[in-house]
C-alpha cells in the first residue's frame, strides 16, 4: 500500500519542507494538516468566493476514473482561485491510442501545466505520476484505487473541527466497507495524525482488511457495538458491484446488520455528527431520516471540500514562489 | 401543465417582487418581461462583448437532455458576464449511480453555485429544482418536457421587437407540431401577455393540444388560411421521431400540408418574419430558399438568444444584490 | 488537394495582405511565416504565461474529429490570452440531429464568435469554412483530411529554428506514412517557403504520394539513405488502421525497415533533431531510446505549439483591430 520511495524523504514536500504534492496524508505532519485547516477556514469563512491566487496557473483534471462531483469541487476550486482549468476525459484521449501514462503525463507538463488533479484506479498512481513530475509541477491525488483520498479525509476532518476543536477527546467510527475504501484509509491517518484517541473501524469481516489494527484503530463487527458514545460515524459508500462479487449477500442484508438508523444512532452520543462521503445510497448504508437530520453534516462536507481544495492549491502555488 | 405551487404567489419572484428564477413565461407580468427586453436592448447595442457583472458567480449547467445548441449560448452568455461556469454533463454523473435528483441538487447546491440552468425531460423539472432551491440559488429553465422553454419565448420576442415594435396590431402564426413544443407553450404565454391580439397556432389535429384555445389562441389546420396577412410566423421544429410513433404519416407528407414555401408565405404581409428556434429541418418544416431567404429572421434568433440571456442573469444577480 | 479558391488570391489573408485565417502553410509567404515565428518566441520567451490580448473574444474549439491533444494546446493557448473558450464535441452536438454543417457554422457565427478552431476529417473542410465565414470571423485549421495542419508545421520550424537558425544550408528527412499525413504536406511547405534546400521523404512505396516530387523534395524508400548526413529527422505517426486496410504487413515489419534506432540514427549528423508529432507509438516508429534520447525535441515540440499557436491567434486578433 505504501509507495517504495516513500522511506526516503516525503515525496509529498519540497527541499525546504512546504507541500508540493498531496498524495496520502500518510507521512504529513500533525503541523502541517493542521495548516491545511487554518488556511481552508480563510476560505470558509472569505466574504468573497472569488481569489486570485492562482491567476495564470494551469490546473488540469486527469480523471482516468470518471467522478463528477469530485471533479466539480476540484474544478470550482481552481476556478475561484482564478486558474485556467482544463478537463481531460482522459478515457477517449491518446491513452486510448496506445500512448503510455507517463508520454501522457509528459506530453501534458510541456503545455506548462502547473497542477495536476489526478483520479486513477490504480493505488499508487498519483505517486507515480508525482515521481516522475517536472520541477514546478504538483501533483494532487483525487482518489487512487484502494490507497488514498486525501482531500475526502481533509475535508473531513476540517468539518469535524468546525462543531467539536478538541480533537483529543473524540471517538470517530468508521462504518461499511473498510476494505475497498480509499476515503476509510486516509481518514484512519488523518484522525491519527491529528490525535484522535478512538478511531473504531466498523463493517463486516468480508469487507474489512486484514491487519487494519495496525494503523491504530479498534475493529468492530456489531455496529451497534461500533457506534457506542461516538462523537462521529463516518458511513462509507457501499460500491453496488461488491454485491456482485458475492462479498456480501444483499444490500437489503448490508442495511439490516450495518445500515445507520434513528435507533442506532441513538447509541452514539447526543450531539453526534453524521458523515458521509457521498453519494449517498438512501436505505443502504444510511436512513434518509438519518441522513437529511439535524445531526447529519453531509452537505457541509460538500461545502467544505471547495474551501479545503482550495486551500490545498493556494498552499502549494505558495510554496512555489515564496 | 401549470405546477401546483404556482398558485401560492409567483415562486419566480423574490419577497420584493423582483426576478429570482426564470422557470415559465406564464405568471409573469408584462411589466416584468418589458424590463427583460430592455435590459437585452443594451446586451444587444453594446459596444464590448464582455461585462463583470456576474464575476465571481458560479453557474452551472445542468443538462439532463443533451442540447449542445442551447448550452453553448447559456454558457457564452455566463462567460461573457464574467461568471465562472461549469457544464455537467448528468448523463455521465452521480445520478446514474442512483443518486436521487434532489440530492444531486442540493450536493451542487453545498458548492455555494448561483445559478442553475437545468433542461430535462420531464415537465416540470425547472419548478420542482426552485421549490426545493436553497436561499440565494436561482434556477433557469432551458426547456423542461412539453412545458416551457421560456428564454425561448423571450429571445423570439425581442426580435419581434426590434422589427415590430407596436405588439397590439400584430397577428403572429406558430406552425407545425404544436402538441410536443415547450417553444409554442412558452410563446404563446408571451406574446399574450405583451398585448399581440392574433396569435395562431396551425397544424395537423394529431399535433394540436386539446384545449388550446383556452390560452387565448385562434387554431388552424390549413396553413393557407393559418398565415394569411400575418405579420410573423414561427416554424416548430419537427421531430423526427413523431414520425416513427405514427402521428405522421412521412416528413415528405408533413411538408406537403405544413412545410413553409415561398408561394405560401406570399399569403403573409410583404414584410413578415420568418423565425425556428433551430436546428431547422430544411425542406421539412422550411424550404430552403425561405430559410435562407430574406425575411427569415433564424440567425438574428440565435444572436439576440445570447443579450436575452445575459438580460436574464443579470437581473437576477442584481436582484440578489441590489 | 489544392481548394480551387486558392487561385484568386489567398483567402487566408484580409485585403490589407494580414493574417485573417490559417488554413494551410501554402500559399503563405516566408515574410508571414516568419512574422509567425518571431511572435511566438516572444511567447516562449514571456516571464509570465497569461497575457490578455483576447480579452473579451470567444474561441469555439469545433472538433468533428476527436483529439484530445491537439484540442488541449489550442484550448490552452486561447485561455492564456484571455479569451472564453467553449469546446464543442461536435459528435454529440446538432449535426448528429440532421442539420448541415454550414447551418452549424452558421448558427455558432451568429453567437459572435470570433474564432472557430476546426479539425475535421474531410480535406478541405477548413477552407469551406472559411469561404462561408462572416466578416470578422477567423478559422484556424487544426487538422483536414490528409490535406494540412498547419499550426503542427509551424511548431515544427519553430523549434528548429531556435536550434539551427540558418534554414539555407538545412537538410531535413520526413519518414513514415507520407500518404496519409496532413502533417508532412505543411511541413514540406513550411520548410520550402522558409528556404530549406534538401527536404527529403522517406517511406514505402505504399505510403508515398504520386507526384510529391512536385512539391520539391526528394524521395527515398531505404532509410539508411534517407537520414544520411541531415540536421533533422521529422518522424510521422502510424497510423495503425493502415494495417487493417493491407498497406502494410505489420507493424513490427514496419520498424525493421523504417523505425528510427540509435543505429540508424547515427548516419544522420551528429547534432540531428528528432521530431515528432506525438503520439508516438514507441516501437513502431521509433525506438525508445531514440524518443527519450537528448537529440529528441518531441517534448519542446509540445510545449512550442502553445507558443506558435498563442501566437497565431494574437496575429490574427491584432490584424481585426490594428
Amino acid at each position: 500500500m505504501k509507495p517504495k520511495d516513500a522511506a526516503d524523504g516525503d515525496p509529498q514536500l519540497d527541499a525546504r519542507g512546504r507541500l508540493r504534492h498531496l498524495l496520502s496524508v500518510e507521512g504529513l505532519s500533525k503541523a502541517l494538516l493542521t495548516q491545511i485547516l487554518d488556511r481552508a477556514e480563510g476560505f470558509a469563512e472569505a466574504p468573497a468566493k472569488k481569489h486570485d491566487l492562482l491567476h495564470g496557473k494551469t490546473v488540469v483534471n486527469l480523471f482516468f476514473e470518471a467522478s463528477t462531483r469530485t471533479r466539480t469541487t476540484f474544478e470550482l476550486a481552481a476556478k475561484r482561485l482564478s486558474a485556467d482549468v482544463v478537463n481531460l476525459d482522459v478515457a477517449g484521449s491518446s491513452t486510448s491510442k496506445g500512448e503510455t501514462l507517463l508520454d501522457t503525463l509528459a506530453t501534458l507538463q510541456a503545455m506548462q501545466v502547473d497542477m495536476f488533479v489526478i483520479r486513477h484506479s490504480a493505488s499508487g498512481a498519483a505517486h507515480f505520476f508525482a515521481q516522475h513530475s517536472a520541477p514546478g509541477v504538483s501533483v494532487l491525488n483525487a482518489g487512487d484505487g484502494r490507497h488514498a483520498h486525501p482531500t475526502q479525509a481533509m475535508l473531513d476532518v476540517f468539518t469535524i473541527r468546525r462543531r467539536k476543536p478538541d480533537f483529543s477527546r473524540l471517538s470517530v467510527a468508521i462504518v461499511g466497507d473498510v476494505l475497498h475504501s480509499r476515503v476509510a484509509r486516509s481518514e484512519i491517518h488523518a484522525l491519527r495524525i491529528l490525535g484522535v484517541p478512538d478511531v473504531r473501524v466498523v463493517g463486516p469481516r468480508t469487507l474489512m482488511p486484514a491487519g487494519v489494527e495496525t494503523l491504530g484503530v479498534s475493529v468492530f463487527h456489531d455496529l451497534a457495538a461500533g457506534v457506542r458514545e461516538v462523537d462521529v460515524v463516518v458511513m462509507l459508500r457501499l460500491q453496488q458491484e461488491r454485491m456482485a462479487s458475492a462479498l456480501l449477500p444483499s444490500s437489503a442484508e448490508f442495511f439490516r446488520l450495518y445500515g445507520l438508523t434513528e435507533e442506532r444512532l441513538r447509541l452514539a452520543k447526543p450531539q453526534v455528527m453524521v458523515m458521509h462521503p457521498g453519494p449517498i445510497n438512501r436505505g443502504v448504508e444510511i436512513d434518509s431520516t438519518v441522513a437529511d437530520g439535524d445531526r447529519s453534516v453531509i452537505l457541509q462536507q460538500v461545502s467544505h471540500g471547495i474551501a479545503v481544495r482550495m486551500a490545498i492549491m493556494a498552499m502549494i502555488a505558495g510554496s512555489k514562489t515564496g
